[in-house]
């Protein structure tokens, strides 16, 4: 076994990067070395944004990303900043150029070779001549809605077509996927952001059909549907972070469709909003695949996203650690898996 | 793409060995060499013994294993012939000699390390002196009581315990499977064969349990516990290679544990019967973990162990040519996935 910790630097200190540190402090055999922030947060210690007590611990002191991003400085990154592939993508060519392996929460880069193709083959040339990885992951995509489903299809010997659902609430979630997502608005601003296209929605079809079709050797026959819907509630609702009154929009309906030879096969479901369960509906996950044979699987209630964005991340560490270099996807790499152990048992010699 | 299809040779045709070859006569990309086969079976055509016409092509006819299996006559054996490592270890070690991939459907092959680790060490290294590389697969174990199971904790960041229910029917399964599992036999034949050994139920709890538990880094504490009890119906049942009187056994119900610091952790329950629904039972597979998060999955009905299993192998083919030299278990694998197209585009250049 390898003596050393596993040695991890996080960019970006908000829900998910606070959430990866909490869990990383718990963990064996791992240390975190770094943390970027910005703003305010630069030159204060890490433990000021973290549930955990210092303790007697090492202090990690938050600084820019230049001084504590240096070659070689940590075994990975986990970036947690970003959305969209072409936003993020100066950091973590910064970051391999370093020779560190990234892993990256952007939607987008869980399979970045549905939006940004050029962008993804510039990534994976560039941890290749580094000799580092690279992978985007987090809860969907990245597990329920793309990985959960190739692995059923694993045992059928035809797959007809493909249905996935996540059926949750956004009622832990915080202000900006309020306002992604069209929380507490009225049914016009909501139609007029549509319009303007600012409702962003869930960002991740494009990514897990694409990641579905490649997996299985569908070729998709046109461009990626998507649609989004308000969510109108006929109750009050309230939460954290939002307030919806009767009449108004409570979440947002996404639908997203892949065809192949023009014919539906991958269909996506996934309507978000605050209390649910006020309006009677059950949240979970559900994948239907019509084949040899036919599966029907639930997970109710739903694998929750925020604290399994944080776990899919800390979990790949040991996986892209151990990658071959270049881009990868979750369709590259053996399956995710909670640590339980001590995290340098699960890294393998050279 | 490479432009030579992908080449299998099929060791045994019994009905999954028979249902693997009739998948593959309807992939793309991928045909079968040779049918390795005994007794009465020699020399004649397989498709004499498959439900799919020979029509046009090639024909194949069924050696025996020294003429069928020369040095890299296929890029795959698919070994369908034994349950254990012991029974099927010469075999894999005189394809592997002849630098050639195996998958074997032995149930311990899917961990071998749980109950021969001698033998695995001693395949890892034939495979790896002879550049190809071994695995062993199938529904159950190989992906319903293990991979799920270890897939769906890596959106956790803490595991407490975990418990996988396994509730199927036998009625599709052949004389041998109603042999092993007892059914139809009266209540003291059981209790006797159970004494005297000879009633052996399912396969594979060790290794499921092994699995889960090194891929979570946790250490068992002492032997995996494993339970055999009869399934007594009250009804008359009846099924193609079996009947059962009532008050007589209907099937086995398998319990296994496994402990950490002495502290049950995995727990596997699996009743195995004819014609459950005369029983009001309802198939199914579920599976519980406790931890943060909880995660509770239902697939019904129970994904079907017969073509389960040779979806599996088929599947798992482009993993096990694209794989480093050795001795593979499903944990260190990409994941399965359905081939719906070529298989050729699923084969990595060197």
């Amino acid at each position: 076994m390898r003596k050393e910790n596993v040695k991890v630097i996080i960019w970006g200190l908000g829900s998910m990067g606070k959430g990866m540190a909490e869990v990383l402090l718990k963990k064996k055999g791992v240390e975190i070395v770094g943390v970027v922030g910005r703003g305010e947060k630069v030159g204060k210690s890490m433990y000021d944004y973290l549930d955990v007590e210092r303790g007697d611990r090492k202090d990690i002191i938050i600084g820019e990303y230049q001084d504590v991003i240096t070659e070689k400085a940590a075994d990975v990154v986990l970036v947690a900043t970003d959305s969209f592939t072409r936003k993020t993508f100066d950091k973590l060519k910064f970051i391999l150029e370093k020779k560190i392996n990234v892993i990256s929460t952007a939607e987008e880069m869980a399979y970045p070779y549905a939006q940004e193709p050029e962008l993804a083959r510039e990534i994976d040339k560039i941890a290749k001549e580094n000799g580092v990885s690279v992978l985007g992951t987090g809860i969907n995509p990245g597990l329920i809605m793309d990985l959960l489903v190739i692995l059923l299809t694993g045992a059928c010997i035809e797959v007809d077509s493909i249905k996935a659902e996540r059926i949750n609430s956004l009622s832990p979630f915080g202000p900006s996927v309020m306002k992604e997502q069209g929380v507490g608005i009225s049914l016009e601003e909501f139609n007029r952001r549509l319009e303007e296209k600012t409702l962003v929605g869930h960002v991740g079809f494009p990514e897990s059909i694409n990641m579905i079709a490649d997996a299985l050797g569908w070729k998709l026959s046109k461009g990626i549907e998507q649609y989004r819907a308000p969510i109108v509630s006929e109750v009050y609702r309230k939460s954290p972070y939002a307030e919806v009154q009767p009449g108004d929009v409570a979440g947002c309906e996404m639908r997203g469709y892949g065809y192949v030879d023009d014919e539906l096969k991958i269909e996506m479901l996934h309507p978000q909003q605050i209390e649910p369960q006020l309006a009677g509906v059950q949240t979970g996950d559900y994948i239907t695949i019509k084949g040899i044979p036919n599966i029907n699987m639930s997970i109710v209630p739903e694998v929750p996203g925020g604290i399994g964005t944080i776990a899919m991340c800390v979990n790949m560490i040991p996986h892209i650690i151990n990658a071959t270099p270049g881009l990868k996807t979750m369709i590259d790499l053996p399956v995710p898996r909670a640590i339980m152990g001590d995290m340098r048992e699960m890294i393998k010699e050279d």
